[in-house]
């Protein structure tokens, strides 16, 4: 995992342990088909940011560790219980390098899977012992569910600013942004301080996730764990592709596809355009942008280990490769 | 509505008034498409037992009457949730005499709205401001769908007692068993009390469902709103046939279906023999018997209109006949 190789997590190494204990209470004793695609989920893993992030802003805010274990676990539950449903309504086939469970089960199965996964979260929720986190935790799952039903009903072409922004919160943002201020609701932190560390959440998570439509873009298949340039295929316009129509209004293949075109060639043209093109450094600068606000906020928080860990963790989601 | 004919509705009518008016907000404003399913879904309605237990019981532990209505609402919701899932697995078309999302819909349409009413059930369960109340909600939805995945795993022709009481009490009993236990959690009532609560609402759903599964064989298709005879089409045994079993251990349709036939005509003429047999009455003394046991705990609360509307509504469960 390629985040063993980044400083910022040094400081919640043991933390996240007790996180990934928890994470393996999730799976269940039976039936053994469920059992092991749930182990398969959970090992299966990914960067695991949400809960670092809640980890950091637990030891920051001297949050009781047993708490901020329990918001970190819910977080990633949660997250994974939304991929779950995600990659079925999608149709995808790949997440993270492995099948995704709707590659190889019915929906059924996916459905109750996903279903049981947002039962655990809850319960992890519930074991901060705040009603206030699980307030929020219920108000994000409803952005999260509500963003991805707008997604679902858009017009194709939605190429938009707008709606992009709107989307990547719903997908993204508010989970970091819960991440990263639920643990100031356990401590006795200023709501001025907490609400500084929601904005910085709110930054890094739509900061990470114009890098990751950036990634689909310009990454490395085997890296990724998916393939390149699945957003366009599937009449999405993320960040880079709106730079691109903004650079070249008159582009034909731009248009075809905003048009409902999901020709073969033209998608992978205009892929490869959009590559080539400036698009992807505007886009990046605006990531970059979004870490500098990210970074304006944290500067509310007394200085720390903790505070620089977070810091470079802003930093990171717009380096890493993958 | 054949609830409005019988008189233990009559204490929380007003109560339940502004329920449906709690429910009408999980409305979504937009896409209209999604807008007008959940309204289908809420005005759809059912009988409301579930809220209407949990009103009683409020009104019975002399709760506030917010918070019971928040009880009320996120149980009717989080039920909604788990069938409109439950359907696009069983792959149900009819469900209360109209017909089910995921006969309209496609499964992932499907799975978001259901996914969208967890997110719903969630913050009402938050806005009792109990975190005892969220827990039991989060440990109920484990149980649900612990059943259902279950159940979609268990061999076919599971033909047990234990395996179909272990099911409807995941099904059905533990939703009534919450109705009736978290108004005690926001109360002053004795443990001893608010557990005995919970037993009565468990042994109501028992029964409940119980009757619901007679109904399947003996039942209106008209009146129940979905076709008759469905449970044994789906290979599921349901105590009408159990008891039917025990009685004639030979018969050789049910050995038949037992060993995973589906043949139109060994269902038709099992369902037929089941209905006319003994074992209708026999199954209705079991759920006679979970209603005495029902009786029995309520006897621990004190007397008041409310544990007679409670008393009434349990006789009620077995009496009806949609």
């Amino acid at each position: 995992m390629e985040l063993t190789a980044v400083t910022f997590f040094d400081l919640v190494r043991d933390d996240l342990n007790l996180v990934e204990a928890q994470l393996r209470t999730t799976i269940p004793a039976e039936p053994e088909a469920v059992s092991v695609a749930v182990a398969r989920l959970i090992n299966a893993g990914g960067k695991r940011l949400r809960p670092v992030l809640a980890l950091l802003a637990g030891r920051l805010f001297e949050c009781d560790l047993d708490r901020s274990v329990c918001v970190a676990a819910a977080v990633e539950t949660l997250h994974t219980a939304t991929l779950v449903h995600d990659d079925l309504v999608d149709g995808s086939l790949l997440r993270r390098g492995i099948r995704t469970l709707n590659s190889q089960w019915s929906p059924s199965v996916t459905v109750l899977t996903g279903d049981y996964l947002f039962a655990r979260a809850a319960a992890f929720a519930a074991r901060t012992d705040s009603i206030a986190v699980v307030r929020e935790f219920s108000d994000s799952l409803q952005v999260i569910i509500q963003g991805e039903i707008n997604q679902m009903f858009a017009g194709r072409g939605q190429a938009s600013r707008q709606a992009y922004f709107k989307r990547i919160y719903a997908k993204t943002a508010v989970l970091f942004a819960l991440s990263a201020h639920t643990p100031a609701l356990l401590s006795c932190a200023s709501e001025r301080v907490g609400e500084a560390l929601r904005t910085f959440g709110r930054e890094v998570g739509i900061a990470f996730q114009i890098m990751d439509d950036i990634l689909d873009f310009t990454g490395d298949e085997a890296k990724l764990g998916k393939p390149v340039g699945s957003d366009l295929r599937q009449g999405l316009f993320t960040l880079p592709s709106l730079c691109y129509m903004e650079s070249n209004p008159d582009d034909a293949d731009m248009a075809a596809v905003i048009n409902g075109s999901r020709n073969a060639r033209t998608l992978a043209r205009l892929t490869q355009a959009i590559r080539q093109s400036s698009a992807i450094s505007k886009a990046r600068q605006e990531a970059e942008a979004y870490v500098a606000r990210a970074h304006a906020a944290l500067a509310l928080a007394p200085d720390s280990a903790q505070r620089r860990a977070l810091a470079e963790m802003a930093d990171y989601v717009i380096r890493r490769e993958q």
